[in-house]
């Protein structure tokens, strides 16, 4: 289906749960780029559980945002229970309007919700030609280093660049070694996963998908994974007034309350020490390492965000290839009254 | 031998090589630290290095060391080609002052060298209850993501917060998945090391140490460590000024200059947004992390810093283990008129 066709009718049904046309504008958006840049899992197949959350009032559908100006790089934004995506879009135009005028921006994020994928908001602030942070934490989904329950999210780091082409640096990795999805899909398929990528319920690394499902997945690299998803957790978590330490809430398990998730935008002026020089001198990074000798099977290298912006343009002209269950689903709340 | 006999030696040494009695002061303090903390490829096996440089002025004995300020919170040290250890120890103090004036600071520095470990930059901001990232750049030690040849350094990322108790959370990790001393260690000993840590020089992935030290090494997780490696190249080398994409000199190997190492601090108060309730919340977060079960054989859920710090204080008391060959480097450097 046509990404704009399927994106109408999402702000319908977010406009049935009570939200503003304008928020219901900025979801719907969020949640389609999602499929557009191939992400299924943070696209449509969370719909359903908006309009749970939202039916419930545990997403506010009609959020009081409040932003509170610390110094003129520095603010707080109170998302209130709202959905993720209005109050992180309006952190990362904030954060981006006090970088152009000071250099450097810090904007901290409390009581939010999921808000999609990280790149997203980096990608804004590139656009506006400026280098950019996100840092948000999520549900538990790793152990940290040494112990056999989860705890951080996949907390991903996000750091992003202009490049002086039409495709930005996005770097947006997760923490985790390789996503449940994955691990879900060898369990079916009856494939081994990885040794050192999940533990059993025991607490013993396993290469049983199934077994691996019971436990725990692990961060990468270990100690230094571990380590990172807590370095994540702390600035998004607890720096910003957020849930942390395992305490935010599972949207699609858990309805005793908000999630309160937390973001943290960090944007800065890509121009500060260089002047103008940054736009060559980036190139010419890109371009010593895209001329390096290859490994065999590789056809070019690729920096982070390339492989995003050829899906993402990819899915543009093909459309969007929904599941019959997620279709379902949409049909029956796009029928609610 | 006890630490402080031996950093009087070492800034004895670091004189006779013409630095001044502050900047000797200075380098032998960090280059004895290294030791301390357990990490003697960052400490006296540097020295002779660090003096050969000196002498062939490749390092400025006597830097002009150029500070610019570009706002209340942003600031551009050149370091003039001296040791590193002094540029990046005017820097962190400075990061530090603006970031109490301001909230936030970032200091940027270029034209400086190898300047040990980046934790004990991130350590003084802390203990000044701040919170802090370092950022460095070095010299080619591994392979980018699809490419058999070296190119990122280990660049480590370094961030620090307090914890409400005296040992400070310090995470200070490379982005390599073990180091190339651990590789020469499983050579002589004729060990197999793991799958996935280095290619040969062909580019196929090897368990051969030998092997593995004619080719290259590789980023942690692959695209995720390779990317993170190019965030902080770009953060400390294309932002700053300074070397970048694989330019940064080997201080060992390549003496036709100096290495135009950049470092990039940023620090933040913890306060900003929490007030003094940060403290109850990261110790509240350390808490619940630490109190999860843990996996067979672990005893204590650790983290980042404390290792370091226990190995501090073990070795303060029981004094610096210095191997053969160091200790008659340092004795002919002793004797240098």
């Amino acid at each position: 289906m046509k990404h704009f066709k399927i994106k109408k009718i999402v702000k319908k049904i977010f406009k049935k749960f009570k939200l503003s046309d304008k928020h219901a504008e900025i979801s719907s958006e969020y949640l389609i780029k999602a499929e557009l840049v191939g992400a299924p899992s943070h696209g449509l197949a969370r719909l359903k559980m908006y309009c749970e959350r939202l039916k419930k009032k545990i997403i506010n559908p009609k959020p009081k945002i409040k932003i509170k100006k610390i110094s003129s790089s520095i603010a707080h934004i109170d998302g209130n229970d709202g959905i993720g995506f209005v109050a992180a879009d309006i952190g990362i135009k904030l954060a981006i309007k006090n970088a152009k005028k000071t250099g450097i921006s810090l904007v901290a994020i409390k009581n939010s919700g999921h808000y999609g994928l990280s790149s997203f908001y980096a990608e804004q602030a590139v656009n506006k030609n400026l280098i950019v942070f996100c840092f948000t934490n999520a549900p538990p989904a790793i152990a940290p280093y040494g112990s056999k329950k989860k705890l951080f999210g996949t907390n991903p780091i996000c750091f992003g660049t202009p490049t002086g082409n039409k495709i930005p640096f996005i770097l947006d990795t997760s923490v985790s070694v390789i996503n449940r999805g994955k691990i879900r899909v060898a369990a079916k398929l009856g494939h081994k996963i990885p040794l050192g990528v999940a533990l059993d319920k025991f607490g013993k690394p396993t290469t049983d998908a199934k077994r691996a499902l019971k436990g725990v997945q692990l961060p990468i690299a270990g100690f230094r994974g571990s380590g990172l998803a807590w370095m994540v957790d702390i600035m998004s978590g607890v720096l910003t007034g957020a849930n942390h330490g395992g305490k935010v809430k599972d949207p699609f398990d858990d309805f005793s309350g908000p999630q309160n998730v937390g973001h943290l935008f960090l944007v800065l002026k890509p121009n500060l020490f260089v002047g103008k020089n940054y736009i060559r001198r980036i190139r010419q990074n890109i371009r010593t390492i895209k001329k390096l000798p290859k490994i065999k099977g590789v056809q070019e290298i690729l920096y982070p965000g390339q492989g995003i912006n050829s899906r993402y343009k990819k899915n543009l002209k093909k459309g969007i290839v929904i599941q019959k269950n997620i279709l379902e689903d949409i049909k029956k709340l796009n029928a609610v009254k």
